[in-house]
Formats: structure tokens, C-alpha cells, sequence
């Protein structure tokens, strides 16, 4: 599918220089750069090192077997993930140490218990119906989170659910086959804040609050840990205080919304999207792409204008990338069509037939729509075909 | 994948009586009720023979293979696509006459080519780079449609460009293996409308755009046709003047966007999500389910209560479907997250581990991301598994 002379010469882009074999892309082409990706986990790996917290990195944003072995060729051992089928694809791919990180979807459990009966696997709990279907179901060694809602308010049990804790690890302490682990949250609402300062102060409350549990429980059960998630907190703050592990996923690509947040510089992010330009329509200062909805997936940020931003675009002139202001941007998409607003001065670089880059607003669902990479390399990486 | 007792009786749903087999369904799953995608492609195929009306449905809601059999069983015999790739696929399904009904794509040129030579294939230009490149690349009869644009302003070119359209007929007459096949719209700017009536009128713009080409052209290529296709168009409209061929595609499913446009009663939507409840959250009026973007996509609708709304909810109660009332909805998706907004009086029909079913706002996105459907006979149905 990939051949042409796209890459014929070196690009130097940004600070980084690539060297790309001679290929051809014809069709929307998520274009992954091998040696961010490399930097990014060993920026995030060092820093967990540094603070001596176990790095458990969310594996749900690659999806891929090929860049798993590049984290276990950094010194990972352990995984999270967000599903059963993940965790099964994962397990196929060597990895013994998973964490599903999705509360236990009760249904699935059968299956969950012949996967924990080959690695170590941990699931999260935030109510009794799931701990009883985990503790009729299970017949293997199965460790066992609790989900705890630091404010995120989407899953898990609010800090001061005292009770309720007790309870779970009541019925946990009563099952021979569950361990408990720990306290596991995902402060999922840095996504939302409006200013870095918002994140550091959504990242502390959230401390504090798991801080409380590990003290009330520490005397019980000495080996708890305090697992955290998000790729904010973890690219931006520097105290993480009573925290043994952390699990974020996004920042082996990042993203436009990650930019956004303060969490990368652009040059940080290592995906982007090669699409061929359709039409271009001077009259209203819009160019037409092919790549849509199906290529993208419809997550947006706020512009400048205060119009919903889906990319920021790249273009080439001659072996030189540069990258348009914001006055320029992927601002609709339909199913496959990708609709880019630009400025009289930049519609120069934009012809029926050319390639130009797109860099996403949320790279985990679209590469979890593209299904596969092409590297900076030349290599073609697959995903996890079906979740 | 899917065993488990979940149909286990016969459901009456709505007016239509499905029997199932034994299965079980663990995680999401698209279900597919076959009665009722017969009855659409019945009802539309009816209406095109009615009209005199040549029919070309697109198959990019479904993109199936085995769908794609139960048209031809009905009397389909031409299709419409929206991709090279998905041309391919439905030609290796035996389909011999296709319009890609998407603006040229340069690099894909060689590769269309290819097909050219083995199908009865029509593309689409819209400006004169992309008719020059097939002049050079295209060795095979090719049929090729003016893409006109009637208001929706994504592609295509004004109907009243006379003088580009003149432009590229000669282009055309030029070059002995392009075959002028007539002028093609997409009213896209229906499924903005907020009324029925903003639907009859934009459809009635539309038509006398049309009509005022084909009454120009007509004279010089008496074959011409002039060929439309939005599903809401085509669901409501009656006055097709001028008009020689319909390509409507969404109607196989229909969905909530199109509901709510007045395409089609809830009964006619022929896709749901079936999802498990991970948990409910009743001090916040909550309830989450492992379903989130990766399956659904994330079109909404805006609600009576002015918020997104993602899906409806139906819930189980002994053998009977209750479809819940919209103060009741599927609020709010992360990756694999589905929040569901629902009243104190429904939370009853809610504990973790039950399935429930979810209807799509957009069928053909959420079809997309699934691939594979659960029919109401028991059967798996794969799709085109990359685009």
C-alpha cells in the first residue's frame, strides 16, 4: 500500500533529522516517529526511576506488540491496560505482569480467570457485585485494585467511602485467590484543566486523598500500594508523595491536547497523519483532505478563533517541514473527508494531489482507528486488530 | 466470543417479534436486526422503482460483504463507495458497477486504474488537476461524474461555475477512455436541518440546481444523469424531478440523527450496542458501561435538556424491551467509558453485570469501529476490516 517518493530525501523537522526509505503513501497514513517515541519513554521511565515509583505504562494508546518490545527493551516489566482482549494480546506477546485497568466487567470474567491462570494478572473492584462475581468465578491467584475516584467522577469509589472500603476488603481478606494490592485512581480531570496550575492542584488533592488511604490501611496491609494514572500529572508535577506506581499511557505519542495542557512541546509528539489534499476552495478559504472521521476520530480542542480545532497542519516546501499557525487547522471532519481552514497567503502550499501532515488532537483514538503505523523508519507496525 | 444466555427467550421489541439463539455477549457488540435492514433496503429499493429512479445505494454505513448479498438478493445490481479500498472489496464480492463517489484521489490514481480494468468503474473530478492526472494515468474506460456542490460546501464545484464545468467537458471529450457519466451531488447540508421543512427545501434548492445542469448539457450528452444522495433527501422527499439515480446509504441502519431528522421511525433503526454495566453511581444520577469511543465514535445529539446525548437506552425487564425516556441517555464516552445519565426511578433496572442496549446516534461510524455485527439470527457478519 506504501510506496512513492514522499520521503526521498532527509526531512529536517523541527530539532529532529529523519531519514526515510523510499515509499509511497497514497491514503490517510499514521506516520509514527520512532525516535520521539524512544525519548518519551525513557523521559518518563528515568523519571520514575528518579522517584523510585514502579512504572506500569498504559499500553491502550499503541495497541501494538512491536512497540511493547521497545518499553521492554527500555527495562519495562510490567503493563496496564484497558480491556480483557488487550491484556490477551498482550500476554500472547510475552508480557506476565498486566493491570486491567477498567473496573471488572462481570461478564468477562470466565475468561479473566484463564488469563490470570498464566500471568500475573490485577483487576480493579468499586463494588460488591463485582467483588462476589470475582470471588464465585475465580479460580486462580488474582490480585485485586480497588478504584478509587479522586474526583475524576467517572468510575470508582470517593475517598471517604470508608464503609464501603471496608467492606471490599473484608470480603478480599475472606478469598483466598484475591490479593490485595492497593489503591489504584486515574485523575482523569487534569484533561479538563484550564491552566498547568489547575493540573498541579488537581494532581495534589488527588494525592492527598490516596495519601489518607494508604495511612488508614498501611498497618493492615503493609505491601498496599498507591497506583496512578494520568498523563498530565505525570509529565508535568514532581512531588508524588505516598505514590508506589505509575500508569501513564498517552505520552509515549502525545498529542495536540497534551500540548495544549502543558504536558509536551510539540516536538514531543510522535504521530501525525500523512494525507493526500483532494480540492482546494479559495472562495472560502478551505482546502479538502482525504481523512476523516474514520482516520482522525472526532475528539477536538478549542482554537484560537474559538472554533473546534482537529490538527494542526504541515506542509512541505522542497526538503523543509513547516508548520502553519493556528490560523490554520483541521476544522471539520465527515466520514472521510477532513475539512482544513487556511489563510489566502498559506493556500500556496496546498495542491490537488499533494501529501501534507496533520497532527492529532487525541493520538490514542485515532491510532486506535488507523489499526497500524508507519514508521520513520520505512517499517510497517501492526495493532491489536480487534478490541 | 459471544455465548451467554442473553436472548435466551424470544424478545418482542417495538412491533417486531426476533427469535435468537443461544449466545452469550461478554463485551460491546453490534446488533444487527436483519428483518428490519431487509425491510429498509425493501422500502428504499420500492421507492427508487416507484420514482423510475435508478438505485445505487452506498455501502459505507455497512461495509459487508455479506449485506451487501441481501441487496443483491433484493435487485441491486450498482453500488456507490466512498473509498478505492472499500471499491476493491465490494468488487471482490462480485459487484461489477461502482461509483467512488468521493473527489479523486491523485496518488490512488494507478491503483483505480487497476480496477478500471476489471469492473464498470465511476469517479468523480471537481477540478482540473485531478481530471488531468486521470487524462495521463488512466488506461481503461472509465466513467467519470462532475461533482457538483448544491450548499453543503465540502466539495465539489457551485452549479453555477459554468465556465469550469465547460472546462472540464472538454477535458473529457478529449480523452477517448473518460466517459461523461453526468453531474453527482451529496446534499449534505440536510442532516443540518432543523426541520422537516429546512429537508424539503434544501432537497427542493438542490433539485433546481440540478435541473438547470442537465437542462444546459442535456442537448450535448443526451445520456447525462444526474444523480443525488442523502438519506434524509431520500427518506422524505417525493419530487425527484430531474432526477436519474439516488445513492442514499445510512437508511440500511437509519439511527438517532436521522430520527430525530424525521428520516425514519425508531422502529426502522436497524443497530444497537449491546454493553455490560460496570457500575452505578446514584448519588450522581449515573450509571457506567464498558462502551465507550472505540466503539460508539463520538457524534452526539444535543438533548431535550440541551446537553450531547451519545445513545438511547434499552433496558430488559423479564422478556420485555422497555426503550427508557430521554431524560435517560448515554451522556457522556471516554475511551472505553459509556456514562449513562440516568432518573432515580430507572436506576433500578441497572446493576453491574447486566447488558443493556444502547441505540447509535451515527450508524455508519459506530459500524465502522466495531467491524463485525451480531445479527438477530445468531449469525457473525464481518466487515471491510481496513479502509
Amino acid at each position: 500500500m506504501i510506496r512513492n517518493d514522499y520521503f526521498r530525501n532527509f526531512i529536517h523537522e523541527y530539532n529532529c533529522v529523519v531519514y526515510l526509505p523510499e515509499m509511497e503513501i497514497t491514503k490517510p497514513t499514521l506516520l509514527l516517529n520512532k525516535e520521539i517515541v524512544l525519548r518519551n519513554i525513557g523521559n518518563m521511565l528515568r523519571k520514575a526511576n528518579e522517584l523510585n515509583l514502579n512504572f506500569r505504562p498504559h499500553f491502550k494508546t499503541h495497541q501494538s506488540a512491536e512497540i511493547g518490545k521497545w518499553f521492554r527493551e527500555a527495562g519495562v516489566k510490567c503493563i496496564t491496560v484497558s480491556s480483557l482482549t488487550m491484556a490477551n494480546y498482550f500476554a500472547d506477546a510475552g508480557w506476565d505482569d498486566i493491570t486491567i485497568a477498567f473496573s471488572v466487567n462481570i461478564p468477562e470474567i470466565p475468561e479473566m480467570n484463564e488469563l490470570a491462570g498464566r500471568i500475573n494478572l490485577n483487576v480493579l473492584i468499586e463494588n460488591m457485585e463485582g467483588l462476589e462475581a470475582l470471588q464465585k468465578q475465580i479460580s486462580w491467584h488474582t490480585g485485586v485494585f480497588i478504584k478509587i475516584d479522586t474526583g475524576y467522577n467517572r468510575t470508582g469509589i470517593e475517598a471517604n467511602r470508608i464503609p464501603l472500603i471496608d467492606q471490599l476488603l473484608e470480603g478480599i481478606q475472606k478469598s483466598p485467590l484475591l490479593q490485595f494490592k492497593g489503591f489504584l485512581s486515574h485523575t482523569g480531570h487534569t484533561y479538563l484543566a484550564n491552566s498547568t496550575h489547575d493540573i498541579y492542584s488537581r494532581h495534589f488533592d488527588a494525592l492527598l486523598k490516596m495519601k489518607a488511604l494508604k495511612a488508614r490501611y498501611q498497618s493492615d496491609w503493609p505491601e498496599l500500594i498507591i497506583s496512578i494514572g494520568d498523563t498530565p500529572s505525570c509529565s508535568i508535577c514532581d512531588n508524588f508523595d505516598g505514590v508506589d506506581e505509575i500508569r501513564p499511557g498517552n505520552f509515549v505519542f502525545y498529542d495536540l491536547m497534551q500540548f495544549k495542557l502543558g504536558s509536551c512541546k510539540l516536538t514531543d509528539i510522535a504521530v501525525r497523519m500523512v494525507c493526500p489534499v483532494i480540492a482546494t476552495h479559495p472562495s472560502r478559504n478551505e482546502v479538502v483532505i482525504y481523512g476523516g472521521a474514520i482516520h482522525f476520530a472526532k475528539d477536538s480542542i478549542i482554537n484560537i478563533d474559538g472554533k473546534p480545532l482537529f490538527g494542526r497542519i504541515i506542509v512541505t516546501e522542497g526538503d523543509r517541514k513547516i508548520l502553519l499557525d493556528e490560523k490554520n487547522y483541521l476544522h471539520a471532519l465527515s466520514q472521510e473527508h477532513g475539512i482544513l481552514r487556511i489563510t489566502p497567503q498559506d493556500l500556496k502550499y496546498f495542491r490537488p494531489g499533494d501529501l501534507i501532515e496533520i497532527i492529532p488532537v487525541h493520538s490514542c483514538l485515532t491510532a486506535n482507528l488507523m489499526k497500524e503505523y508507519l514508521t520513520t523508519e520505512g517499517e510497517i507496525i501492526k495493532m491489536l486488530p480487534f478490541f
